[in-house]
């Protein structure tokens, strides 16, 4: 490609609005621009990197043996309401109405038409397994889009869909879907794990983000230093600590502490470690009745699918990296439930709200219930002399001769024991896992990181299937919901993703497989040399003829900016063409990640290059 | 590709709604089902149909000069606003809110976001000129979808946009174009004829359709049998018959035509040939004003654009074939214009609208109108003693003796001459081509024919980087508003005209740069035949290592279901492996354009293939 018959876009100005590096370098190095907030046009810069990724993704589903399809973006609500998520999925979905005032829907996902699909189309048990992909744009309408095309609201995304008659075909499918994803990470040269995560309500038990780790990351990942575990912090189990719980020591007594209304402010008054300090929050159980059980897998059901690759629920990830005192103020007359941890810990409400007895979503008592049901305030309770269900985290539940509250207010008991000074009755996993915490698979210690999520697979299980009727007949001719599969992965996500993981301060450095060219020839001063231009385009021509993706900056600008554009592209490969070398016989390589260049014989450069683009492919 | 592991989704019986054979075997076959009206999902067969269609787009748009890119499909109304279509598009335009009601649309064609884009990033004429598409969904809210995807209103669409300096440079651009949409329909294998077409309103002079030529078409196009000439039946110039008008013969005579109200039955009352007797028909007037001429440009507008290939204005292509009669009734203060043809000619309204002095679109007048200004019914008008303007086609304005209306209710002049009995003052091209007439290139006679516009291309010049302000830098320094091009052609509508070009009574026969399999291989009772089935998977393997697109039938289905199935879906060649044959060491080829299968030795059928289906090819 002539640079002079190219779209080369780059800005040096950085988008007043962009958060995060990915953003600031899509803009400035010309590969997309932003239409309306979330809305982006990618420019012939971005659309090749966006176009590699694709192929990536299109060789690995084929191979997975997925068939190419596509749905429509313009959806009927008749579907969403047997699905029930019309009324179940938040104003991200964009309703609209058309000329004979029908309901419709853009498409965020598309569990509902891939199933209308399978009930029409697939009959008997003999057609399954079978896997569907399509890789196309969707639309949520996101409050808050952001962080350009990581967070957009129209957005590119590879969507499947399997279904099977039994959960065996299921799980292998999704293994098959694992192996793929991994091999199109691994491909694409980004640096990921496969997390455990939390498939929410959307059905299954089973679910795996790919994370992609990146400093800017929204997720919290944790990861074993020593083996494959790797878990979304919301779902990475802590062990109990090591060892038994000590024997209790002086007497349990009751002190004062005056204004003392959080841990941090008892144990520097009392001079103790927060290790020795247990915490105390008091959240809503769930409702006699059904209705809590039905609210939590609502509240999920909007989250889920195919389309978990693009965009979280908001405050998600944010949430369960900053952990604790988060949650809705519930002031209804749910009882209240009693959780216990230790002061330097942090609840996971994930963790919480899946317990039997707590409401789901997480929520946590008023200030009034607290004082009707402990005699205190929240600053001042503990689990001595309570007469509500307890649950006490297990590294709280090895804690001995500690700092509680005495449920009395400006007042805490210290030398405090289990089972001597109150009951011990239930020990569950309520915190997040830290780093240093060893890993739950019994391998190494845990590292916590942040993660970008450009992919997302969860086994659906009988969700979709059901409310809609996708039944085959099974062989002894009896009708069966199928089972269903679905496996997202956010295209434009992952060119941001890999930005994050692969820049310096001059800007992109691509990884070849995604890279819009393999190669940039820079000629200097074209127009004044006659030799330069003649070499430059000889040079060029023989590399097309190569199949090697060449830009040839052929445009009438300063050898300093076309220097700077080159390296905000991140073109992975360039050479130099100019008087004075070639007076001494020779052209001047650099790959982009070089600290210097390298000057080639003219002669030697095809061979050269021949060997480094194999090396860098 | 194995037929087990595929979806092979043909179905026995006829979609109730499908009015044309290609939507009839686009179900049948199993390439797309209906989601909603117009909205339609593409299996993974028909998607390898349409991508193969989009590969020789990207191929030859590319060849062109032309960048790819990617726009969205949800549209901010700011920019429509700009262009002032937001009010001139019609209810087609797809409106929406976002969830904080601020107004999108769903992007129909492309002009406002390109030269969004333009005026943001062309800054200099050095770097014009520029092209750029894509292939993309887009959504029009058509109050009558039908034929399948060929009018469809969320279908997919390649357009391109051009920017220039000057009129040369749109000129150049515009021929390549032109080029490229040949050289994409001849490599498609489609019959196809590049005709003259109205660019409406849409502000430039310049446009061509390109026309599949089908039966079922809803366009009439008029080409010469002797040379390139063609044009849109609206367009195509009617020529004068040679020679002079006779000489008056007897005198004009008025004579009683008792309930004879049309053309038809007075000349069966008369006993006359159609040629001899005139119509005369009344139409509206422009307004003194400018709101004629506004009218005239705002009611094109809509309709123009890349997106033309796909939707036409509603009636546009029924019209054009019935001709006459139609046009809204006016009944406002307008003054009338009398419009003459022959008896036997039919009015292209089309025609008649571009002329100064008539209201556009084309209006009739009332009956109270006409009866006020000619002081009789419609059905006994004539031009003799008029005081108000008349317009006489060409062809009318060379009869003689002719008959038309006396203006006196049931009476009709017979023997009527120009000049001698009423005057010939203005004389246009007011009616329909026909077939015989003389081409107007001078060179041969017409064929009317039925197409399918597949393609549309137009010179824009300055409507929209006027109205939005795209400018650049010229020469001088001075700013100037760029002129464009766009260039549409509808890629699904491509697969539909295909079919309707190829097909038979078995099902579709595509041409072999469209078909979703080169080949497919047949093996019959492979369950029961061990020889049968190693032939065939053997025979399948090698081919596909060959990078041939093979289709293997291995499905538990009888012969007759798999022989049928391929027929249906058209796949262009066939091997079928049978235990009979393979006992004679052979196997059966047959070309689906094939009356008679061909046996041919095992040893040579690789041999045998690769010649056929590089002959196909």
């Amino acid at each position: 490609m002539r640079a002079s018959r190219f779209l080369i876009a780059t800005a040096k100005e950085m988008p007043a609005d962009a958060e995060v590096v990915s953003h600031r370098l899509m803009v400035r190095a010309g590969l997309v621009r932003q239409l309306a907030a979330g809305v982006y046009t990618w420019l012939p810069l971005g659309l090749r990197v966006l176009r590699r990724v694709e192929a990536v993704l299109r060789e690995e589903m084929n191979r997975a043996g997925a068939q190419e399809l596509s749905m429509p973006m313009v959806q009927p609500a008749e579907l969403w309401r047997e699905s029930r998520r019309w009324e179940e999925y938040g104003v991200e979905l964009l309703r609209l109405k058309d000329r004979h005032e029908r309901d419709f829907c853009l498409g965020p996902t598309h569990e509902e038409v891939i199933t209308e699909l399978a009930r029409a189309e697939i009959r008997s048990y003999r057609q399954l397994p079978l896997s569907f992909y399509q890789i196309q744009s969707k639309f949520r309408d996101e409050i808050r889009p952001r962080f350009g095309v990581m967070r957009a609201r129209e957005f590119v995304m590879k969507d499947a869909y399997s279904f099977h008659l039994d959960q065996a075909s299921l799980q292998e499918t999704y293994e098959r879907m694992h192996e793929a994803y991994s091999a199109i990470f691994t491909r694409l040269g980004l640096e990921f794990r496969a997390v455990i995560a939390d498939s929410g309500s959307i059905g299954g038990s089973t679910s795996h983000e790919f994370q992609v780790l990146a400093e800017s990351g929204e997720d919290v990942i944790a990861f074993s230093d020593a083996s494959d575990y790797a878990a979304n912090i919301e779902m990475a189990e802590a062990l109990a600590p090591a060892g038994e719980r000590p024997a209790p020591g002086a007497a349990m007594e009751m002190l004062e502490t005056p204004g003392c209304g959080t841990i941090d402010a008892v144990c520097e008054f009392l001079k103790l470690p927060k290790t020795r300090a247990l915490k105390t929050l008091v959240v809503e159980g769930e409702e006699a009745g059904g209705d809590g059980a039905a609210g939590k897998s609502a509240a999920g059901a909007a989250e889920g699918g195919a389309g978990g690759a693009n965009a979280k629920g908001g405050g998600r990830g944010d949430g369960g990296a900053k952990g604790g005192g988060e949650g809705a103020k519930g002031d209804g007359d749910a009882p209240p439930v009693v959780l216990i941890l230790r002061g330097d810990h942090q609840l996971n409400p994930v963790k919480a709200a899946k317990l039997p007895g707590i409401a789901s979503p997480l929520r946590f008592a008023s200030e009034g219930a607290i004082r009707r049901h402990c005699g205190a305030g929240p600053g001042s309770l503990g689990p001595v002399g309570l007469d509500i269900p307890v649950i006490v985290d297990r590294a709280a539940a090895q804690a001995a001769d500690f700092c509680c509250g005495a449920n009395k207010d400006g007042h805490h008991f210290v030398n405090a024991n289990w089972e001597r000074d109150c009951p011990l009755r239930r020990v569950e996993d309520l915190r997040f896992a830290e780093t240093g915490d060893p890993s739950p698979d019994g391998n190494g210690r845990l590292v916590i990181k942040r993660g970008i999520e450009v992919g997302h697979i969860f086994q659906l299980g009988a969700k979709y299937s059901e409310a809609m009727q996708a039944t085959v007949l099974d062989e002894t001719g009896r009708s069966r919901c199928m089972l269903m599969g679905c496996y997202g992965i956010g295209a434009g996500r992952v060119v941001a993703a890999a930005i994050e993981q692969h820049h310096d301060e001059r800007g992109i450095l691509w990884p070849p497989a995604m890279a819009p060219f393999q190669l940039a020839i820079v000629p200097l001063n074209m127009d004044r040399s006659k030799a330069v231009a003649e070499r430059a385009e000889s040079l060029y021509e023989r590399l097309c003829a190569q199949a090697v993706e060449t830009l040839l900056d052929d445009r009438a600008e300063r050898p300093g900016v076309k220097f700077a554009d080159m390296e905000l592209i991140g073109i992975p490969h360039r050479i130099v063409v100019s008087e004075r070398n070639l007076k001494e016989g020779k052209v001047e390589y650099q790959a982009r990640a070089d600290a210097e260049p390298t000057l080639v014989p003219q002669a030697d450069i095809e061979a050269f290059l021949k060997e480094r683009l194999a090396i860098g492919q």
